[in-house]
């Protein structure tokens, strides 16, 4: 599993006064940056590879600003050229948030999709769903 | 069917050079503003009402800053307390993204969900996916 | 003077009620799509040009979710490679926050700065602060 | 000096390369989140007191994605109902972005301004820019 801890920002709260929803995919994708940099090693300079084709958020619990979140990002399948997470925001020990997210990995320059090297399955593997 | 046209921003791209897809559900969120304003009619003031349960996402094309965007909204399904939205986002007439989300209709200051009023069923029913 | 017509979101509201004062920067950003536009054509694709040097923002009074707000755009100095824009948000007739930016028309591929062409230098020209 | 690590986001980025401008004063109020939790001290639920006035962001050097940042905020005056910072970010050891805001301490209910507290004034004045 991958873990981040994220601090909620004044700015991402609303005015019903908690986290706004679209607040979440963001912080699900910041807990991806690991993955990221497995497709993209230099994620600042690198061409970037991971394409993603859908997500899908449950909301369990209101998140808060003033307390830090964690994100936790699951490996759940891995197909030949694309990658499911699952990945939940824990705050105050509270699951608040779940949801999955399927990436192809593309070189955007090529415009065709790729298969996911083997160095990269077996890190992955290391973080598959089975291993919570 | 509600419609928003939206102007892409600078700020709402990625280094990947594209529109990022955090930005989608923050696109489909505005498209919902004549539906909140229903539950919530001065929406700069009034109790907030609609609290969101779920939502997904389908990235269809890449988005791109520079071209307006259209947002459109319809209802899928209504509930006892609960509303489904069906949502499309179009680029130059192509589908680029859709989705859906549930939301409920809650009294944050009682904490209870309401039973969806009558007005508002009428108005809604008018914008059902059949409707397309 | 450049008018762009924003409709606020429930997500830029924060949990003290009005719109989030960070908020305020990108609305102004979004108000200068037509001079990025002189320098960058084809915004989706073409290689960037401006880059901001510093910007300074007055809040005059606040901001509600809600009504639409008008950005406005003036040119305030060119000078042989840099651009001074002064720029005021609008809602319901009330100024409720100003500010300026300068930006440098620097090629970011060769790393240096260039000074700004003369067509683009008579376009701004229109729009200088006098002409208010 | 008030210190905070934060880890860009691919979000934050924009189709230029680096961390969008606008994103900016966003992580500087997040640094300010210590300064708030004097005024709101549950600032989950506790009534909004700090309202910012203005703010001005210069930038010194482009900022990247993957490589966290520090950013560090200083009480540059304390007046009888305000309050204006100094703060700086920093990546790698360089200094990226530097800036100023001006806060009230303004009681939203009753919609007038306050005194800043004594102890209130006691704590910010430990972190006095003289004191870098």
């Amino acid at each position: 599993m991958f873990e981040k801890v994220i601090e909620p920002r004044m700015s991402e709260t609303d005015r019903a006064g908690h986290i706004n929803n679209t607040v979440i995919p963001v912080w699900f994708e910041s807990g991806r940056d690991e993955i990221f940099k497995l497709f993209t090693p230099d994620l600042g300079a690198d061409a970037w590879k991971m394409v993603i084709i859908n997500f899908h958020v449950h909301f369990v619990h209101q998140l808060f600003y003033g307390k830090p979140v964690i994100v936790k990002t699951w490996i759940k399948e891995i197909g030949n050229t694309s990658l499911k997470v699952y990945e939940e925001i824990h705050q105050e020990s509270t699951l608040c948030a779940k949801g999955e997210a399927v990436y192809v990995n593309f070189d955007l320059n090529e415009q065709k999709t790729e298969r996911i090297p083997d160095d990269i399955r077996k890190i992955l593997s290391l973080h598959m769903v089975g291993n919570k």
